[in-house]
């Protein structure tokens, strides 16, 4: 199987309001760095998985959104926890439906996402499935 | 498929006695930068794969026995080459024990596990495995 | 001139609430990498700059008081803006002090500090000075 | 599963001559980083996947062809678009090659190879198959 | 002293032809992750050595005409070997000449720069030198 | 000022038998990541600091009476704690006497030295000195 990963970044704030948490219930935030891997089959006749530009705006699409929140005022986060793994999970979605509107011009070729988030030097989460 | 990865480190000594390992037969030592990676299919009501905090400490825990030692002298190693490859799986076991035991409070959605040693900035291994 | 780093990080929430921080100015937040170098210019009878376990236990309490915080409700930080190279500069502040004190033990030898805060795998600021 | 993974690196120069490459069409180059991990169900006598001083010397010489080399005159190379994805796609046959002719004493566990490349922070593909 | 240091990369073509650069005499060709890195004495009111975003705009301007080029075409290189660590000082110089020119609104407190030009994991080169 | 640094690593056994190293006295080991950066304040003719072959082997000449060794044994080191820091500066000292030898033919150029050791994934030493 083949695959071609692009790395961006984003800055959120968030609380994880439950005593699940510890010291993380408040109000606190992170970097994570996010890497989008496109997995497929083959090669397409110029030998591209993805076309890494269209991959690169598409994860920087994603992101968007996320950039600079605060994410207990995304509505649509509204009730969630917004975890590493959760959010991992969230952008996986938001990219698959881009890969299957043909945003990336693949051809279908794109048979699989892995989207990993580094909130740390120490941890990491990912989220891996079929399209 | 979700995964959390936790990275904690050890600094060991230890001999390869057979001349296989040419200039690693005598006493040396190694780093290794420890990765623990726990899989699940789903998240729970609180957003997890695992508490962070719960596979940081098991993997602290794991790692106690080994941490500032002579391998040669680990009574359960006795007869045993510690290579690289072989740790990644003596420390899958300990810890799949300790997930299988309940120790993570992950009722049960922990299905699969990675533990990865990088013994230099050039060669690391990994075992991975069902729990 | 000798130097001993380690490294520990904070998660962390603040807003930057000035039209110069454009996208950055509502409530967002970073994880911080923290790197702190003690420089001396000779090590003591043991080979040591710094005992590493004192360094890193006093990187620790210093940066306790930030961990999972919302800076905007830190006191201290009341009308200021909390940026990286600011943070750097006030953790420095507050490593100096503890060295000062006398708390790594190091007789006098410490006569310099660098703190390196890493904001994402794209930028980051320091802080060097001498004690 | 077990893996061995080492790590080498090439810097080449080539063109991609085609308008679907934007800005990438005319000569230019790359540093690849090249992780070979090689994977196995078990361990030898010697807990060894692979000799990793085999490993390494497999790895130098199937990108010895490929080192400081303008890739849009290496002959069995031409009309090909040689992109990252190919070239791991290439650096895995030729080590299979060499693992199936048992060049790297594994007596036949390796059952799988993955050639990662990356070519700069933020971007990287990689080829995984059976032997 | 304070400094915010920022990354970019560029992947060039060149070739080094004298018999000193041995195998890389020849065409080949690198990706450089090139960092910049900003000193100042101190920070402004808004806590700021420079604003990060118009210095990764300034790098991106400075590094824009050697991205994806063979540099052996680049009129100004002509007679020149692009080693790495001439590059950094080409660079160096570039961005020199922005900052003085005030392109970075930094009001002056921008005293020093260093350039770093990582070509590969296990090597890299810098130029560091008063405005 | 212009540098170039490049990269190895060693792999040894040592133990720190003095209560101020707590859990470390007894035989434990480490991988040193270790960093060479030579510094000039010119480049020649060629657009060189030092020939970074010149550089690379030097290095490897210099490691090579520690690589796979038990610090305890070597004969050089009685009575000595071999603390990451000590070693950067032996390293410096046996790198020192390479320049001033002529064995890097860097004509006099390299005026400073800065050896780092990296011991794990949290903390590094180095020594920086005039040659």
């Amino acid at each position: 199987m083949f695959a071609v990963e692009v790395r961006d970044h984003i800055m959120i704030a968030h609380s994880l309001p439950s005593p699940v948490f510890g010291p993380a219930q408040g109000m606190h935030g992170a970097t994570f760095t996010v890497d989008a891997a496109f997995m497929t089959e083959s090669i397409d006749q110029h030998g591209l998985v993805v076309d890494i530009g269209l991959a690169t705006d598409a994860l920087a699409q994603v992101l968007a959104p996320l950039r600079y929140k605060n994410l207990d005022e995304v509505p649509e986060f509204e009730g969630k926890f917004t975890t590493t793994e959760f959010l991992c999970h969230h952008i996986f979605e938001q990219m698959a439906t881009r890969v299957r509107a043909g945003q990336l011009s693949d051809a279908g070729r794109v048979l699989r996402l892995r989207i990993t988030l580094h909130e740390s030097h120490t941890a990491r989460a990912w989220y891996e499935g079929d399209i």
